[in-house]
């Protein structure tokens, strides 16, 4: 693994939003990283972060709020090599790319590009060997950077537990309802009118989301391309009256039979590759199985090791596919900002960055 | 169709609880019914109904709680040979087999005798020819009442639409994932403390019921029993921070292959049988289409002709199964105390229930 | 009191938002008013209202919405001339006076002209004689029409019971804390993640409308103005996670003394003018003091007789001011839509309006 | 100040209840404490702590529950010389003495002993000489240990900002409206039922403590007794759906006249004793005016210092007494268990405790 040996200078794009906001709080104070520009919306830009900012999160802004001026995205982003996209989908579709062509390392938290062909969709655990598709974006792009991309919060809730299920036993078919948090839906995000007192059984695009980016996740990677996992996905997704934590129950058709011991195991004991245990986003269990019969429940277990565990509660045999479960996930951290950051460590630890004192400029390995 | 002549004495059993007050709520006010007697508690039994009672329900309590005194299960009930039993499972398991065999007619919500082979488990619109078992129920047991029940209410959320699906296509299988009220867990219930900005995941003995109540209520009638319709159910229940409505979320494989369309126009067009409508508290539309991509919302359609139509929504094309959608129930009144209270009317109707001014013996037509 | 012979026609201004909603649905089913135009932004003109607007209201759109087609509020309404103004304070502020002066009755709920000195700021059971002050507007504005405006929601709380207390007692000073409800935000209005499992300690604007429009309403009136009472009053308001209702908290300062017996009798029968008893939405008690020591609470009981009676409780003395005691109001009901229609139904008994089949003409009594 | 040489051995007394969670959670990580028993109930003596509590509290059980059996409160409590109460009151009322009696120091966060005359109602920032009192306790009760309380978690918000004016400029009157948290209940506590889209106005005995404690915190020590400060105080309290963190909105009337300036300044400036700054629990500041004009929020800022800090804002003029403000507590740290141990860590400090391996045994300075 390869330490850096200076901080190194990053940027977030759309800082001011709630996912930007969750970007700034763990960057103000990470161990490798040092945000050196921030950028936001028309109305904001020119102004100091600390007066352009709503912030949302609980506790104080970060000090360093007072001494950034949000920029434009098109701007030379203090010379920062990597930045952290947290971009409204449509502009990161044009901004992302930019970005890239001009050398940046783009760590985006968008869904603009993650089902782009030669653009990994990535969690280190999960599916390291993505990362390797870079180099085919980069030299068929023409592009100095590269574009990594983190997926959807509630296709992190559910990622962790196929993982382990595919690596076993195979997985043929997932049926999954999610109860989300509204913090997902960004902020303002959803009316109080909407959600005291009720649930919304519609979250535009999510389904189609969550349908389609576990097969991309799960799927093999050659050098130029990732061939989708074979899996069948059916999801319906809800918005819940809880601040924080998206839930999800589903059931699991498997590829070989298998016992609701072996299931359990499976579960258990799965811990992901060992190279990204190190790095400091990482928690020391990315997954983990929670016996008690009524957890995991968002508000007792979505801060688990800071929000970066997903974790996994109530296997049962399932009476229509083979077994059903329920797992949680902090949206925002681990299913968002946490992931982004966790990739952009992965990245430098590869060797995909190369940290210099004037920005780093991106090293093919 | 059969209508009284004079109001009918009714008894209400657990009237302090909270589907005994629905109960007390609807029955204070109703065209065929007069409550006379209601039980309680140890604790409250001499005292007046007004004050015994913690009335929790919107609005002022009926002014008959003034001028009732709380009674033991085992009293004469004023005579009342109908009774609507809110009685806790364990307690209606003993208390409504001795008011049946004493010549009471027993309307229950409580789910001690739902399953058992001679007790019909009724939604007129549903399964009214299960009616018929209680004849066989009443001569085998020597009873010159009956017991007849109400099913659970996330149950009653389900049963329509698989109704009109059965009845078009058939239905092979369904996987169900249920957000629910807290109302549905009584009063006090559910602690604030276990609800505010969090998700249950478990409900104790909530799975079991809509795993098994539906295959009942679908099944074919012979003369003394009901035999289980052949359907796989899988369900994962949850409580959500929503006073009242529970919201399902459900997929099915169909007996018969159907495309999208026609599946919705069974949806649409199924009313249930022309015998029931008439009924005091028969809504015109026992299940109701909504064409809105983000409809049913419990705070929204929950009190849909006053709680009595069961709305269904965002039906689509189930990559896993054949096709999934969502449907709502209020489940304090459909789905607990109106329509246990249907259930009584529908027997008046039929004939079960001889109006007499001591107190209706049960008839046999 | 005058009765229409034929049902008047209204126009419903800012009728998209949730208060116009609130308007639409109660005017859609009224004995005397008949909408024949409703209007709103930009970006809804020309479309029919039941594409235009988001229906957030519990139950269905009502089918007058398929007949409407949004309109300028510079439009000839339909020929109406009673209109409902729900518009936003900044749009009011020109729009209601060029109606007024086009011949057009104005019942506001915006807060643009209610402390002007020639417009009543009017609630028919409190000062019914305010409405007098119409004749001196319109003489010295040259208006063939009229603004008459109701009050803030949170005013709409305290006034009754303020009111009942000063007709026996004077009221010296006013101490109140409110805990307010998410729909007097309007819509989108306040984000979920703002206040979800928390309060909002801050409602711009709101503190000095529960400051001086008390003591507007409770003003002697004049035939050119309104004498505002001395009394000195402290509000702190807040947002609390609650759909529906505004609960204040108060302590008064009596103008003279009395016992805790005096105080409650005077509150316990106050009643109002009987002139106002029989219009259509007038409710049979408009204020009711509710005994029990835990009410009134916004949940239980603000849909008291539909939502037009204030509740009053808790009344005990105060170690600092004289008396301290709670009330509620449903804020989009009697605090808004319902409270604006009263005063149109009273403008009509009192002979302030023509009907005509062309629309009325208002007259002067 | 005295600083332990070896962890004290405690005990926590209804370890299993809402606030016995809380110090069990605080106290399995301490460095001055070690937990070696705790009590409960009938229901639970003689089971494994971790079978016998149901954790509430967000984050898993510390695994120290493994190692603990729930004792009856008249054990030794494995030697524990000083012991944290989170008994319920009627059960404090006689345990603490007998414990007293016994020589053990109990740091009560019950209510039962708060108001005795010769019992200390203790903040270490707000009242430090009133613990001498506890030497005319033991001499008149022969106890070889004591009784310390720490008060109610809404006294607590409120007596912050009242101590800050008190010795700038005296307080004569405080009108004080509560908005508080639902965990400040207990567990199970506030049904769902009862809170969910509402708000409770009413909390049993919460007003009588919020107008008698602060007088007493704030009153003048002499050696046998405590005169209390002559402030009049009108409260009015609520619980509001929110999981932690009690708002409070209040006017004062000063002593002695003071302008905005004077008393911002005096709110901004107050620091507490600096004997009390650096025990363990104690946060760099206790109290502090946020200038936003929207601030404090319960879910914003309840966890400011680890919960320690208590919040105030909103400071402006009062038309009706001198000065109105809000300020805000977390209501099961700062307002129960963190003041609780916080009280215990400056009795250590001060040598009214003799740390041994056996126990520690009281001592008077």
């Amino acid at each position: 693994m390869i330490q850096p040996t200076h901080k190194i200078r990053v940027a977030i794009l759309g800082a001011t939003g709630a996912v930007g906001q969750r970007f700034f709080s763990l960057l103000s104070d990470h161990p490798w990283f040092e945000v050196v520009a921030v950028t936001g919306s028309d109305r904001s830009i020119g102004r100091r972060f600390s007066d352009a900012v709503n912030w949302i999160l609980p506790g104080q802004l970060p000090d360093l709020a007072e001494r950034l001026t949000v920029q434009p995205n098109e701007s030379d982003l203090g010379g920062a090599g990597l930045v952290f996209s947290a971009l409204p989908s449509r502009v990161a579709a044009e901004a992302e790319p930019r970005l890239a062509s001009r050398g940046v390392v783009v760590c985006s938290n968008a869904s603009a590009h993650r089902m782009d062909d030669d653009v990994p969709l990535l969690i280190p655990e999960i599916n390291p060997d993505h990362l390797a598709l870079v180099r085919h974006q980069r030299r068929a792009r023409g592009w100095g950077g590269m574009i990594v991309t983190s997926p959807n919060c509630a296709t992190t809730g559910l990622i962790f537990p196929l993982k382990a299920l595919q690596q076993s036993f195979g997985v043929a078919a997932v049926h999954v309802v999610t109860m989300q948090a509204i913090s997902g839906a960004g902020y303002p995000g959803v009316p109080a009118a909407d959600i005291l007192d009720n649930v919304l059984p519609h979250i535009p695009g999510e389904e189609e989301k969550l349908e389609t980016e576990p097969v991309k996740l799960l799927g093999a990677a050659s050098e130029q391309e990732i061939k989708p996992a074979p899996i069948a996905i059916s999801a319906q997704t809800h918005r819940v009256p809880v601040t924080d934590g998206h839930l999800l129950a589903f059931s699991v058709r498997l590829g070989t039979s298998a016992s609701l011991e072996e299931v359990e195991e499976a579960l258990h004991n799965w811990r992901g590759p060992s190279a990204v245990a190190d790095l400091p986003s990482a928690p020391s269990m990315p997954m983990e199985y929670l016996a008690d019969p009524d957890r995991p429940q968002p508000r007792l277990d979505r801060n688990l090791r800071a929000g970066m565990t997903v974790s996994v509660g109530r296997l049962r045999p399932c009476p229509v596919l083979d077994f059903r479960m329920i797992s949680l996930v902090h949206n925002t951290l681990r299913g968002a900002a946490s992931g982004a950051i966790l990739n952009a460590e992965f990245l430098v630890a590869q060797g995909y960055l190369e940290p210099t004192t004037t920005g780093p400029v991106a090293s093919a390995p």
